[in-house]
């Protein structure tokens, strides 16, 4: 989803509230004694069983239900999560692991109640090292802290998933972004995780301190964690790439004739070899949204938001090769933008899309969809999809990763009518199943949690869906291991 | 290793066979009844235990003892490999993938005898997505073969391990090569794997016929089975990330005054953002013997050996920043090329990299060690491996992918003389020690097969190899896939 999840920790998550099922009464599976020993690890200070905690702990940015753990544990050391893993382990408690709570499938939903471990209090960088290009960093760091504390190294990290999240948050869910096409991203960019498993044991996923570029040592534990979403251990730190700060950056805004012509001209700029770093197409309803949002005056047209980087020269070439490619599509006036300060105000469009979306229909909720099709089918898949809303009447502009061929319908809706949220769930049914048709996935970065569960065995197939259990049960064989998500 | 082992195939083969332990005589596990199971999956024709094929297929490019199969079979297709694996799961037969044998970590040799599954018939190009930039292929299509497929459509493949290996191969054992500076290892390029497993069912990675560039749907399978050697199950397909052609390369040949000097050099480059590649390192020793192997004139210097891809202005801007840094860590006269002919004469030395190093020792048989470090500590444990092999009095040349922080000593050396060869393993165990002390690993890019098994646990600990064993147990419980490698 990109940048604007950043917006949505504030008003979204109130008026969402109330679109959550009623919490069930159910007895605690933590009494004073258990309460007592994780009292003893992290300190009393540290071990809340309010509701108001539980309550915060019990649901992400999402729609999805609040279900709070039945305590919430605050360790501050890696040490400090082992023990509780091995209390929970004996007493067989659920475990689930909470960083920012930014999520949008429902992540650190607690299903089965338990222990909700928030991991704020580790916030360390534990080492950068500036002339390897990569940093390892523990949970309690999210991507804004990180590139502040990276600001006067000349160093960054790309991966932007839009919401300040935790990055080892963002490598529990293969978080993505708007920088993806060209830094990729969090499979290609964790080297190392630190990982607590069920029974308390701590994994290296590649050894102990080890940063190397590349390894063929043994099994790739590191991408078999990037992904798993708390479901096969805690993630106590993660090692990450880190890239050169570009010398020279340029933005553009991009009216096309339609979508099928936005799509083309994506094609062609990935063959033509254009190292694009930020590729996203707004569709005229959003572009409409934002206009009326923001009093802008951008074309009403399927529009789209480019951004280059590399050195002044390249950029300048990049530019001319990109204006030449979009002029043969049939773009309309484009607007350029070098200085950062312009460069923001164009892009506010783009960052205002959630907030102007949901603005179509004041007092609505959001959902926002996140297939990603082979990219020849993106403008096929896009415009049926457009067509499907309007026979659906649905309000839900669309704003996606081109590049990636993966696009967001943010759909509006009434949370109090019944009917207009099953045509929501039946019209993101359709889109997954028209997906899925063309070489697709559900989600292309934010993940299974709770609410793509029921696609997953239709996008892998009966035997791929058999191993994910096979390995789950490998490693977590008391199922306590944030439990419900993804399988 | 890169280019230099695509020249490994002939002489070195003949030459290392007499180093080879002896045969054991063991009983065979295939009996006449099972392998008329097997002729009838794949014909009378597609099955043999004759002693000269089953020893050519025991055993890779590399020293580690040929050990051949009972028997070796070819099927047709993946419904014949599902076959035969149900075969091998019902009489606890061993199966070992063999793809072109053009490994250097003995991943083909069958330890324990059974069922060689040699896949080179199964060679179609299954579907190319130009416009997704992706390309299916079976386990029988080379990355020559698929970039010659590929060269009318300005797209190819970069990863280029040296060897014209299989790129199902190439998946297998998670290997990398001279561009993977600039695009990557099969790590970040798989999309999604075919797999039979042990029990003969069929597992795609990433949902049956799916190729979107990124995808957040349940646990990363695909990079599970990327680097497990055949060990996890047998790969019959992979999709594969495919690049366009850059418009302009340009190659150098770049004299330094130090190791020391190359390192730094290449740690400026990459800080610089230049997208350099390929940057590869050869020591002074490996320069001279190209000299005198080849009839050249190059400095006998450390030598670094560029590669810059992009437009013809960007590969010009390129040339000039680089050249700035060059001078600046003390170069000597830069060598520069733009056409192809011209490139391929510079790139000579290095092609002839291994060659050259045997040449310094005639009769000598060679080893080609493989450690990765991170990109600072490069110089210091360069320095001090060359200091080692002169006290060890070896020959050993280095070159290195030094953009990775990955490099090979060419340990030429006698195959008769039992105290040099224990003064190479015993160099070999000291070389991975100081690589693991910095944070490195003992294998970049060649796997682990059965040469690196007894540094694996030193490497990434006790409970990562315990993580290992349980998936290895979950995917394949009777121990069947290729064992003996990896665990």
């Amino acid at each position: 989803m990109a940048a604007l999840w950043s917006v949505l920790k504030g008003p979204v998550r109130t008026s969402l509230t109330n679109f959550r099922r009623p919490l069930t009464t159910m007895a605690s599976r933590v009494d004073e004694r258990v309460r007592d020993l994780l009292a003893e690890v992290v300190g009393p200070g540290n071990v809340s069983s309010s509701l108001a905690v539980r309550e915060q702990h019990g649901r992400d940015e999402s729609f999805h239900a609040c279900k709070p753990p039945d305590v919430v544990v605050c360790p501050a050391s890696t040490a400090e999560v082992q023990q509780l893993a091995r209390i929970c382990y004996e007493h067989d408690l659920p475990m689930v692991p909470y960083g920012t709570g930014t999520g949008i499938e429902g992540g650190v939903v607690a299903e089965q109640g338990g222990v909700c471990i928030s991991l704020w209090r580790m916030a360390d960088i534990v080492a950068l090292h500036e002339e390897d290009l990569d940093v390892t960093v523990q949970p309690g760091v999210t991507r804004v802290a990180l590139n502040h504390h990276l600001r006067h190294t000349g160093l960054w990290f790309p991966v932007d998933p839009g919401a300040d999240a935790s990055l080892c948050g963002m490598a529990a869910t293969s978080a993505s972004g708007t920088h993806t096409t060209r830094y990729g991203s969090m499979r290609e960019n964790v080297a190392n995780l630190e990982v607590v498993l069920a029974d308390g044991r701590l994994l290296h996923t590649a050894g102990e301190g080890r940063h190397t570029r590349k390894t063929s040592a043994g099994y790739n534990l590191t991408n078999l964690m990037v992904g798993s979403e708390g479901t096969l251990g805690i993630i106590t730190s993660a090692t990450l790439r880190l890239f050169p700060q570009p010398e020279a950056v340029a933005s553009a805004v991009c009216p096309m004739p339609s979508v099928t012509a936005a799509g083309e001209c994506t094609l062609q700029l990935l063959r033509s070899g254009v190292p694009v770093a930020r590729i996203e197409l707004l569709d005229e309803v959003m572009m409409a949204a934002c206009n009326r949002y923001k009093g802008l005056d951008y074309a009403e047209q399927p529009t789209l938001f480019l951004e280059f980087h590399g050195t002044a020269a390249s950029v300048q070439e990049q530019i001319h090769t990109a204006g030449e490619v979009l002029s043969g599509c049939g773009a309309g006036q484009l607007r350029w933008a070098l200085a950062a300060s312009e460069r923001a105000r164009l892009w506010e469009a783009r960052h205002q899309a959630y907030y102007a979306a949901r603005a179509l229909r004041p007092g609505s909720v959001g959902y926002v969809t996140d297939v990603c099709v082979p990219i020849s089918k993106l403008p096929q898949v896009i415009t049926v999809t457009k067509d499907d809303l309007v026979q659906s009447r649905l309000t839900g502009p669309i704003a996606g990763h081109v590049g990636d061929g993966n696009f967001h319908c943010i759909l509006a809706f009434s949370e109090h009518d019944q009917q207009e949220r099953q045509r929501v769930t039946e019209f993101c049914d359709r889109l997954v199943t028209r997906a899925l048709a063309v070489g697709g996935t559900c989600t292309g970065e934010h993940g299974v949690g709770l609410g793509k569960r029921r696609h997953l065995r239709h996008e892998v197939g009966e035997t791929a869906l058999g191993v994910m259990r096979q390995l789950k049960d490998a490693l977590d064989p008391k199922g306590l291991m944030n439990p419900g998500k993804v399988l």
